[in-house]
């Protein structure tokens, strides 16, 4: 597999943005990854549209924003970290009391170098993040307090890339590109997105067609399904939500509602070979776009691999959720691989059925090792535990399941009884 | 809910009544609960009636019995203690030896001060029942043996209760009355089951219509599923067998021969909600008539709660069994509160259907707490989980099984949802 | 049951012979079970027949062999052991050094004693098995080979036995004669089958047609589906695989491919009752003709009741495979008797109903025990568990699994119920 740019590189070049559910930030986050992906198709949807339940909000900008005392020195300035502000705050300028301000602070008490993340897409507010020993600092005395943002009606931007295979049927692949300047939630998911769908049009013989989008979280699923919901329950066979995929420390998956689809076959499959370790949360602990994609009549079979998952590190939604300590190559590197053979074991899955009544005979095409080391030993009785599955009746999933064979090593294991003409293709 | 008296006061107006598979002591004890229960209709059936593998037995009654020893001394009197006289004894009068006598009396040398109840219903013969310890009194003497006793046809008395609801579909209370003074195994069934006749009638807007019987054990329920059986098959949805509901040791669950019918489900979930370490038992545990109820080919869906179940604590089936001692204000009433809930679940039992695809906008409907305490965050996680599974195919155990909500919030949360019109009615 | 012989007065006169996949050995061998048992038919295919992937191979005979060294000393003659030559080995005639020598020798050198069993049925060559502590005294000398074998067309030999039944319906026993002097693997199977069968003729009134057969070991098996699976697949409901049946160490089971035939249910449940602690294995750990009966597409249900089981018993696949030490009348009666034990409930396994509704007044038919006594209160508990499950629904071993009750007990009470005429017939 070839990689055009390390995976950080991307990232640093989309870290700094600031990204809401609408505005100028994501739409130049759109265009730089299109550079990477040409086929990518960018779509506007305007402010009051309704999508189920939901009213697409207005457009949100800002251009500038501060906290100055008395004395003109600056507290908080947005340049520094577009965190500082609430997002959807409401325009403000204006001076106000030490008392006043604190009712316009957020801060954690118990992570006292970070600035939190908070957003208020819904009921009209502003707000100032700030960490709680810069907070501290405060002494009484009369602020400058200034945001200068608009809200008016505008556009929520998405994008969409669809890869077409052998088949109409469809593997979905969701990523979402609504947060500022946080690296595992959320610019893994963009960023790994990209270099699956570079893996995707290398796989020359895919069987699925691929759709891929990139969304603002919620509303962004919503509006998406709204408009693509009819087709995708006939087309989509599988897929994944793309989150929380950048960081070193684990793995994790979170299941679909049904929790039995074959996306969460592979998920596991996967996970089990590259850490069997790996996390396994519940639909109960869901919180990203599965509640869309998952929800009571939608019902896609959409599970989600992660590294550490949302909510459950301690740099979560925090201006400590950075690119480099948070988040890494290897780390980012390690949710592609996890994510690919996913995808692969999807792509690879069938009902294989051997041709012959009776178990065949190995010896007279090969495939019955001359050494019988206790290796040997094991990938022939491998050999003969899968055939003996090969019924038409179980999948790749089951036979995993039943021989307790990797799922790499089933594949393996069909591609050399293929090659002996041993399996009805 | 108001109570006209209270339960032990009725416990105390029934529990001297000499009761037995038939006789004056069971019509009279219908008698009193037909003054808690005007609508009560008590029914008549013959000896010799033929019910399945059955036959209704003569009438027993007794007037008096005791045992003197020759210098005119009693030993034991029937009015003492109607425990006195096995059930059924064929009348005696003569005098006899004391080996004689030692044939014919029954004692639990295990438990000295208990006199033992014990019945022959088809097999003549007589006998008395006496503690331990005054028996090891008795020296050897001519004794005179009486029991003033009448078996003769006559008929087999039992009550029913049909209280309409809104639609045919029924559920199903059945209760004993042919026990003697004793509390717990038999008084508490028929004290809790009158309660419960006044709670399902102030249930102004019931789905379900009630058959409530009052029955002898056994005999009774035979004789009456051969007389309702077809109907009842057609139209029990759930119900219970009540019996030993009165002490306050623990609660206990027995489940129908199928073990997964809507009231196995309803008493578990009840039960855990009011106390999470009652007792399973097994369907091979039973005793009582969910052995006629879920006998094969009859299949009623027939659960029993129960507090301390028969057969399993120190007083069962002896003169220790007493109200006051045993049997508590609080014990009942801690029975009907758990067969009030288990059949307040039934009630509102329903697969509920979500109106909106993906999830709804709480905010908009007032449905998310402003604030956001961890308790808050609590309560819209659990209701966005229930929503998660309102799709139409879940009920509510189902929802309350995947969730691990309780049912009583789940119906709480359902009523918020109702009102904001997010489910289809 | 009469025994006409010991079954290991069987063993010992046929435990000298040389058998293989072919040759005048099993002949021979064949020849012996038929004095037992007159009703055995003889077949012969030729090499060159086609079975599925497979083609019956030259027929193997061997007159004798030995290695000599230079002074004329045998070092190994095959009429001491005929393991001293690998099974199917070419014929040789010539002077040849140490080194050569070394290359066509087999042993074990974590079991000095024992000379290893092996064989080369499909890959030409010749060679020696040795034990360890006779190859250490082998010095630099030239010795003399001689294998006195012929390979040449010729004819594989198994042998058949139908037993007719009420029924069309067929059980199938399965073991073979392909392995020369071991004991446990694989004398024990015939013996024990040549047992059965006296077993099953003396069931006089069994409900199924019983096919039994002795054959070798894989291409006999794959030989005899070819011919027979058609037939088999429609009238096979039952069977079992018969091998490592004489050793007294354990019992063990293997189930089918399937895992849940009626076969796998008597095994456990005989196995059950007879030894509590016998090893459970899996569809993975099979290694014998079950590979062909439950391959995909053959599919019968055929398990496995084994003593100590192949390749897990030290003595396995050597010399040491004895007669007497490891194979005893005793072990190879106790799994006479389990086999017997399993058909049986298979021959009696059914769907009992009770002919009447609610419970059947047992006293009235003395089924109710007049003493009270534990050991009768569990009898009445055990007949009344039965017959809560006699619903038509629930075959014998449903049964067993949700009373408890052994198979052996349910049976008897079955047999009380229906001269009570409780069942219907």
């Amino acid at each position: 597999m070839k990689y055009h740019k390390s995976l950080m590189s991307l990232g640093h070049e989309l870290f700094p943005i600031c990204r809401s559910l609408t505005g100028d930030g994501n739409r130049k986050t759109l265009d730089i990854i299109k550079k990477e992906v040409p086929e990518l198709k960018v779509y506007s949807v305007p402010s009051g549209y309704k999508a189920f339940d939901w009213v697409v909000p207005r457009e949100w900008n800002i251009d500038s924003a501060y906290i100055k005392d008395s004395s003109g020195n600056e507290i908080i300035n947005f340049k520094c970290n577009n965190l500082h502000v609430v997002g959807y705050s409401t325009p403000v300028d204006k001076k106000i009391s030490y008392e006043e301000l604190q009712s316009h602070l957020f801060s954690l008490p118990e992570k006292p170098n970070a600035i939190p993340y908070m957003t208020s897409y819904y009921r009209d507010m502003w707000g100032f993040c700030i960490s709680e020993n810069d907070r501290k600092k405060l002494v009484d005395d009369v602020y400058e307090v200034k945001i200068d943002s608009k809200l008016q009606n505008g556009f929520l931007n998405y994008a969409e890339v669809i890869i077409p295979g052998k088949t109409e049927q469809e593997v979905f692949l969701s990523t979402y590109i609504c947060h500022p300047s946080m690296a595992n939630n959320e610019l893994s998911g963009p960023i790994v997105t990209v270099e699956l769908i570079e893996w995707i049009k290398s796989l020359t013989d895919r069987k699925y067609t691929y759709r891929v989008v990139f969304i603002p979280e919620t509303i962004g699923s919503i509006v998406y399904l709204s408009k693509n919901m009819t087709h995708m329950k006939h087309k989509v066979v599988a897929g994944f939500n793309i989150t929380c995929v950048g960081d070193e420390r684990c793995y994790s998956y979170l299941p679909s509602r049904c929790g039995n689809t074959i996306s969460d076959k592979a998920a596991k499959a996967a996970l089990g070979e590259i850490d069997s370790t790996y996390k396994k949360y519940t639909w109960l602990d869901r919180g990203s776009d599965e509640r869309q994609y998952c929800a009571p009549g939608v019902d896609l079979p959409i599970a989600t691999i992660m590294r550490s998952k949302y909510a459950e590190y301690p740099e979560y939604h925090t201006s400590l959720d950075k690119l480099g300590t948070v988040v890494t190559e290897k780390g980012l590197q390690g949710a592609v691989n996890a994510l690919i053979k996913a995808i692969y074991f999807i792509e690879e899955n069938h009902k294989p059925k051997i041709n012959v009544l009776c178990e065949p005979q190995l010896g007279k095409r090969g495939l019955y090792p001359n050494s019988s080391s206790l290796n040997t030993k094991s990938i022939v009785k491998d050999m003969m535990n899968v055939i003996s599955y090969c019924d038409g009746d179980h999948d790749l999933f089951d036979i995993h399941e039943k021989t307790e064979v990797s799922m790499s090593s089933i594949i393996d294991i069909l591609s050399k009884l293929s090659s002996s003409d041993l399996l009805y293709e």
